[in-house]
């Protein structure tokens, strides 16, 4: 905060929101004035805030929380300036510009950005914990493929399916939409599962998670209905090596880029660096999107604590996409695979 | 558009982008300049985006969507100056900050809110058609609860159950995150679920809805486990007929802060009023919450096309909540009740 130039922050990205303060409403904005933590969220949270708020005082609040929030900074800025920061990403325009109204002219307004998140992306043993949990309900569900994942079975059954076990085991959800994408489906990276039934000799890309107390878990496998041809193999192995490569190269203080870029060079080495079309990974824990991103030119460097993903795939229009993808967290002495699903190509 | 003094729209609402380019994508900019329009994204997208968009200009980006927009709306607004609007309730200050940078000085920013918002309020018959089946989905497994509302079943394993029973029926996921609020925790407007056990004697809400095809269903009912006590069964009585005065204020031309108040009387008239701590509904569609909201001091107009839910509830803290929803659509002649489960008491 000091940093940015701030005396004060008032936060309005929930998951920030959550992380300083417990409180997990889809409704709240979060001022920290002083020493002093100010959780506004509105009356149908009333009993939620007080039960899970713990370091906040709470104002339930009747009109926009961002004109009480506002109001609430005058009061306070009348004897001397505030100079208050806020979150450019996740502040709305029209959200701005009620909070500027509200608070009048004692406040100078700051835009900041990632000030939380990049506190966030360093993982404490405690969020650690729960997020080896949250793989492994990941890695089970992945481990049980062969019980769901057939020819004639549609692409949303085995994603209801998914689902239906992630929770079984104890999560809260799904982390995000499950993706089921088979044969040429399976060649667009965030395909949505359709009623498209599988078929024998086609790829399928399974890509799912759990929220397990508030944390997220990332994992994909690739299937091939059938004996794989020696095309598909080949193709396999060079996501296999892809993902090792990006792993041997994944430790703190090394630049997220390089490995990204180790990742990138395999696939280049076998012809298929055009048809990698996305980052190789990014970090995870409270949303299943965070820092550190892994992508090409990625300068930041990682740290002990980081939780990422390496997920390289190939994606080739009309035949099909392979993506491998794993969850890794970075000690100060190495690594750690929290996603314990076997890695090698499944046939079934 | 014109109403709000601009000739061309920047759109950043990932759903109201679905809704006029067709594009279901998490990272899109929409831009109408004339009479074209130009949708962004990124290289992720790029099959699926030429697969779903009919009448735009797809851009695969590179760079940040914003500054690419941008850019392209500097090339644009050379010869004649280009009043562009925004949506200021969805854009976010960083991303304007870019935007802004990248478009140059020809560009003249005018904030709108709710523009494409309104129009999705007003419902076509095909719209109507996927709303009515996505509200059958959620209607069928509430009539299934018995099949798995039971004491000693912990609220998230009812949950799962729940989804899994949407996704069966053809849901592509749950429109919200399914509410199992047993007990004292039913009195939480907008519980979490959790490992807590159902037991006998208890209430337990229901509040859960299907994504159908890109549009939502909302539905809510309360079981009691066992049979309800007199108290129970007069809050009921209570809660059912607010409702039915909401319904029966409910038409075209209405104020929607009228039928808010038609519930809110009723509950008063029974002593009730001061445990009724939200607004009686909302409208839906493509996202679970939309216009026009059914609050309180809501001075809008009810028009046809209109789908709303009717939600009036009691939360006594301790004790627990009573909550009934159902989904109506408002037509030129009348109104559609599109959730058909059984709207009474259901003692399990």
């Amino acid at each position: 905060m000091a940093a940015a130039g701030a005396d004060s922050l008032v936060l309005t990205h929930l998951p920030n929101i959550f992380y300083l303060s417990g409180f997990t409403g889809s409704n709240a904005i979060l001022l920290i004035l002083g020493d002093v933590m100010h959780l506004f969220t509105d009356g149908r949270y009333t009993i939620q805030a007080h039960e899970e708020v713990r370091q906040a005082q709470v104002h339930i609040v009747r009109t926009s929380l961002a004109e009480a929030c506002g109001g609430f900074c005058r009061s306070r800025s009348r004897r001397k300036r505030v100079r208050l920061g806020f979150e450019s990403a996740s502040l709305k325009v029209a959200e701005w510009t009620r909070l500027k109204k509200a608070a009048g002219p004692g406040i100078q307004w700051i835009a900041t950005t990632d000030l939380i998140e990049t506190i966030r992306e360093v993982k404490s043993a405690e969020e650690l914990d729960i997020m080896r949990q949250a793989a492994r309900i990941a890695s089970e569900v992945v481990a049980e493929a062969s019980e769901f994942v057939r020819p004639g079975v549609a692409e949303l059954e085995v994603a209801a399916e998914i689902e239906y076990r992630l929770r079984r085991k104890g999560a809260s959800g799904a982390s995000f939409e499950t993706i089921v994408a088979s044969g040429p489906r399976s060649a667009l990276p965030h395909a949505h599962p359709t009623e498209k039934l599988l078929q024998k000799n086609e790829l399928v890309v399974l890509d799912l998670g759990a929220i397990l107390r508030h944390y997220c878990s990332d994992l994909t496998r690739t299937v091939y209905l059938g004996r794989a041809p020696a095309r598909i193999r080949q193709w396999y192995e060079a996501v296999e090596q892809a993902q090792e490569a990006a792993h041997d190269a994944l430790r703190a203080g090394v630049t997220a880029g390089s490995i990204d870029r180790a990742a990138r060079r395999l696939l280049h080495k076998h012809g298929l660096g055009s048809y990698f079309v996305h980052g190789t990974g990014h970090g995870l824990g409270i949303e299943i999107h965070e820092g550190p991103r892994v992508g090409r030119a990625q300068k930041r460097r990682i740290r002990a604590g980081n939780v990422v993903t390496l997920e390289p795939g190939i994606y080739v229009e009309g035949v099909g996409g392979i993506r491998i993808e794993d969850e890794v967290a970075v000690h100060a002495g190495g690594t750690e695979v929290l996603t314990t699903a076997p890695r090698g190509l499944l046939e079934l």
